[in-house]
């Protein structure tokens, strides 16, 4: 069996690598930082990520550095150490097309790709924290020539973290990230995009729907520059065949009747949305929604969550409603169909102003 | 002045006049409840919104039947009557248009559009709420020849409803709804559509972007095909500039270094997504997250309101992550920045694993 014994070297102590050096440490490996920016490493290392200072060789190298770097870094470390190497890169074709140029083809059986599905909107390795990893998904990326034992070591890796893994080959990854990650960002930067030179009066009208579907791309624009533009092979082929059903609900709009196109861009929306996991992981769970009026003011949301609580039903997931202006917010209740009777009920001897 | 005394004859029982009527009905407005379906006005009449016989000549009509009918319904209520008419439909230029070929001009000066910008994910009489605006924005949509008189009733329609009412041109609303409401369903609907055909292991790397964005896709295709085509004037161009963005990214995806091409969308998204109002209406209010760790099981979330509450912090929104698999949630409450300090010492003093 392979066991992560460590050392383990992280290169690069951003939140990926220091959260990774966090839950590391916490199992008692031994871990090395490394930083392009002393300052960085500096900071890791008083989290208690690990030690800037390891005489030991690693068993195991952790390349977390930005996108456009990983594949000289992995090429780097394949050939100064004889350890294991991986990445914590969200595309993995391009860094293992230029690791691959930059290594001798032994070298590269001991390098197997990995993409840690986690992240915050906070950066830096202030933002690293031991238990970023718990439960989440982490994706582990063999080419054709990784050596099994490293493939069991990157796995190994994952677990330590508190992630549940899921082996994908390289292409297929890059193509499941295109459609859930990096296409899902694109469009909404575009809905976004349009609202740029809207008068003020019209953002007035802003409801729950444009809020959600531009949410993300407030995200930071250096980094979604570099993963989209390193998927750009998995990408192009989804955005063709969005710009192919834009050209053809344009041509459909600008006729008499329009409604067949449009109705079947929303249909195949439809067959697309419901596929989407929900919060347990596929397939999607039934829930019913329960929606509750709460005055906006301190304590009222703990009131609520109290009364939930009594009539014993699981808040699967929630929503506050905050249109603007409203005095009164009103909070969206999941929960599963054989607990909504009971929910309405209780909640509504306790006064609250209950719809389903 | 003009008051609204009623009655009101209210056309189309469905979600929004049925809510319109339990809404005035609880002002004491004698209400006239019509419907093609005669099912439909019963149930409204049965949970109070109004009455099937009324004797007097309705002093304002609210049509608010389906979009596809709107047009129509206004001219024939505008010959049978000499009351005041306005609508209720998501689409302005459409219906003026109808009415105005199938009116004289001076019945014509009656009538005044307006929308009432709430709405559920139920339909029908069922789900009418006499408080589905409250606090809501209603938009008043005056055409060039409307009376002042009867826009100012259509006014006192809304504000006695609970609702905020924003006034727009005809023009203006259109495509105002076009971009916060009728592009986002579309790009939504685009998005999800491309994971139609995805295996399912792709799947399983979805997060929180991806359900967000792809949320509003779920939504009733039938109505949205309504919506969509008769607001396809003020959609088309804004879709048009999307093709050609769209054009543009996959030229640049093409060649060695996108990176200008993608930047440039991805920044004109932040530039739009910030635009976009918080809970309290524009101007964008600055909130904190404070995210915190709790077990996925019933009654964490009341103790974590409560810890929250005894904070004195108010929660401005909340959201819960809930990633596949994960055995814990995580929660995300926003605060405003000079509550953030006093709610992490309070909730880490009671045990939580608090994260900003």
């Amino acid at each position: 069996m392979t066991e992560l014994r460590g050392p383990v070297r992280i290169v690069g102590t951003g939140l990926i690598g220091t959260s990774i050096g966090l839950a590391l440490a916490r199992l008692g490996v031994v871990v090395e930082l490394v930083d392009a920016d002393p300052d960085n490493a500096l900071m890791a290392e008083r989290i208690g990520a690990g030690s800037r200072l390891v005489q030991l060789e690693p068993q195991l190298v952790v390349v977390a550095v930005p996108p456009d770097h990983v594949g000289a870094v992995v090429a780097e470390q394949l050939k100064q150490t004889d350890a294991i190497v991986t990445d914590a890169a969200s595309v993995k074709s391009k860094p293992l097309a230029e690791a691959r140029t930059l290594s001798s083809a032994e070298d590269l059986t001991r390098y197997v790709g990995s993409h840690p599905m986690a992240g915050s909107e906070r950066n830096g390795p202030l933002a690293g924290r031991a238990d970023l990893f718990d439960g989440a998904t982490w994706a582990v990326t063999p080419h054709e020539t990784s050596d099994p034992d490293a493939v069991e070591l990157v796995r190994r890796l994952a677990e330590a973290a508190g992630a549940r893994t899921v082996e994908l080959s390289v292409e297929d990854h890059d193509l499941a990230v295109a459609r859930v990650s990096h296409l899902p960002q694109l469009m909404s930067s575009l809905a976004a995009g349009t609202l740029v030179d809207a008068p003020a009066a019209h953002l007035e009208l802003s409801g729950q729907g444009v809020r959600d579907v531009t949410r993300i791309a407030a995200s930071d624009p250096g980094l979604w520059t570099q993963i989209v533009s390193a998927n750009s092979p998995a990408l192009s082929g989804l955005l063709e065949g969005i710009r192919d059903e834009l050209d053809r609900l344009l041509i459909a709009l600008g006729k008499e009747e329009a409604a067949d196109e449009v109705t079947a861009v929303l249909n195949r929306g439809v067959s697309g949305a419901v596929r989407v996991p929900g919060k347990h992981g596929a397939p999607h769970i039934e829930l019913v929604a329960v929606l509750v009026t709460i005055p906006d003011r301190p304590g009222q949301l703990a009131r609520l969550f109290n009364d939930a609580a009594a009539s014993g039903a699981n808040v699967e997931d929630l929503r506050i409603d905050h249109s603007p202006g409203r005095p009164v917010g009103e909070v969206e209740l999941d929960v599963k169909p054989d607990s909504v009777d009971q929910l309405v009920r209780v909640l509504t001897e306790r006064g609250w102003a209950v719809h389903r």
